[in-house]
């Protein structure tokens, strides 16, 4: 979460605020919260994200110290702001606004699977947290720059704090998941091309249902499957072996079909940050020789040789 | 909903109210309210479902009488009855009590996929409303009178009516689904058995994220697959074609071994109500051969067939 806001809205931050026992960093300046605010800071971004989208109690202090100096709160968990007794009195006390990203106020209608105008491609994963925000606003940049219409459709926290809009659809009712999608990314021109951020994988045990809704949803002509290398089991479940990438090709395409028979994976996005640029190299072209797809690192390789697919 | 409860607990009916435009019956004497309440009746059941689980204004004038005679409120909708202010004031004016029995206080955890003691039974269908809770609850019965330890778990508004506990799946947030289902159908002995009620179908485009999260939540050791017979389409899309129990049958095996790589599908419960006890008779022989499985009728030919699998 706090990553995804410094990688793609740089301008908009003015510093980290290390929690209790933090060992990871974005990059940016630490700063205390009087020092944010005298760099302009209106916002905290709570900027950590755990299963289950709970809010410790162990945030409690500096939420509250942000509130009385003078920001706003955002929050992309579960968990409501203001279900945190203390954090709603001294929001409402102080006139501060409480921002629960991922719960939104819309109603949802059942989905349909009625097929409708326009383009849209989907990313999916082997696992949760495998790159697929990363590769999805990495091909709507590149598309915006090769004047390709597109847009950007956040279905997650992140994503929905660096877009400013979406549907985090692992909070939507259950009946509602494929609805909200068809929502989310409605018809448009037939050019035009949806580029929507995937969720959990069809092979987590805790996941599977938001992805195979998301899908089913998406209608996507178009899926790029992502893909963290290293990675010993599915993410939080070390008893749970990860699929193969060809194996989740085969289940997302023949699961896509259900609503748009035309369901074809066209790429593979790998985060290769685990081995040296040269292996990722070797790796990236070994892959894309065997799977006859694209195979790519969007940070070290970019985007481009998946552009080919949308013109 | 309403034939649910006529069907399941007829010792707890007194009789139905018609709304406007009904045209269906539970078999129960007709009423007014004041003759229910004459009766012995406590409680109103709002007896019908909708897609979407919407509560349209035209129930509201049968709803406030009752609550103005003495009533209690059950709805098994979405929406909740204290949302529709009229309700809500009554009520809390009255002193009654409106129970929305598809929403849980709960919390849940999300899924682990972990290997629990004791089996589990879940039933899948080719489409909604196809049998799934019936055959449960038949199968339940069977068991009990059978001395085979077991419990039904109700996982929809219907399955909760009549059996008095359960979660409905379809109305938890959707990153829960699985870790709703684990905590429904816990540990338990070795030789006891859960009867899981199933929800949609892996092949409909609105609710295929429900059945998938419950499928691999169950960690079903057997699965009874459940049709309806001489449907054309999928429940409320016309443009959906229904999938073939084989292609159902590969589809929720190949999908339910991601948590239980023992399961399968023991058995084809069919509704065969569309035509003659004779035709009925010949179609489930003829499929009982075709796919090397007990196919029957629950209503009509018991569910003795699949009694074997459990001992």
């Amino acid at each position: 979460m706090a990553r995804s806001a410094a990688q793609w809205c740089p301008e908009k931050c003015v510093g980290e605020l290390p929690s209790l026992g933090c060992k990871v960093s974005t990059g940016l300046p630490t700063l205390t919260i009087q020092q944010a605010i005298n760099g302009g800071a209106k916002t905290l971004v709570l900027g950590f994200a755990n299963s289950g989208g709970t809010l410790e109690i162990k945030y409690l202090p500096q939420i509250l110290q942000a509130l009385e100096a003078g920001m706003d709160i955002v929050s992309g968990l579960h968990d409501r702001l203001a279900d945190i007794p203390a954090i709603g009195e001294a929001a409402l006390r102080l006139g501060r606004k409480l921002v629960d990203i991922r719960h939104s106020p819309q109603k949802y209608k059942t989905g349909t699977g009625l097929k409708r105008a326009g383009k849209r491609l989907l990313t999916v994963g082997t696992d949760c947290s495998s790159g697929k925000m990363y590769t999805s606003l990495s091909l709507h940049k590149a598309m915006e720059l090769n004047g390709i219409k597109s847009t950007f459709r956040a279905t997650g926290q992140c994503g929905i704090l660096v877009s400013g809009n979406g549907i985090a659809i692992d909070c939507v009712v259950a009946d509602f998941i494929s609805g909200a999608v068809e929502q989310l990314a409605p018809e448009n021109d037939v050019d035009h091309w949806d580029i929507i951020e995937g969720q959990g994988s069809l092979s987590h045990p805790a996941f599977s249902g938001v992805s195979l809704g998301l899908l089913h949803g998406a209608q996507a002509d178009a899926i790029v499957v992502c893909h963290a290398l290293g990675r010993q089991h599915m993410r939080g479940l070390p008893h749970q072996a990860l699929p193969s990438i060809a194996e989740t090709i085969r289940l997302n395409e023949q699961a896509a079909r259900l609503t748009n028979p035309a369901a074809k994976v066209v790429g593979v996005s790998i985060n290769t940050s685990s081995v040296s640029v040269e292996q990722a190299n070797i790796l990236c072209a070994e892959m894309t020789n065997e799977l006859g797809l694209p195979c790519f690192d969007p940070l070290r390789h970019g985007v481009g040789s998946l552009l080919g697919v949308f013109i």
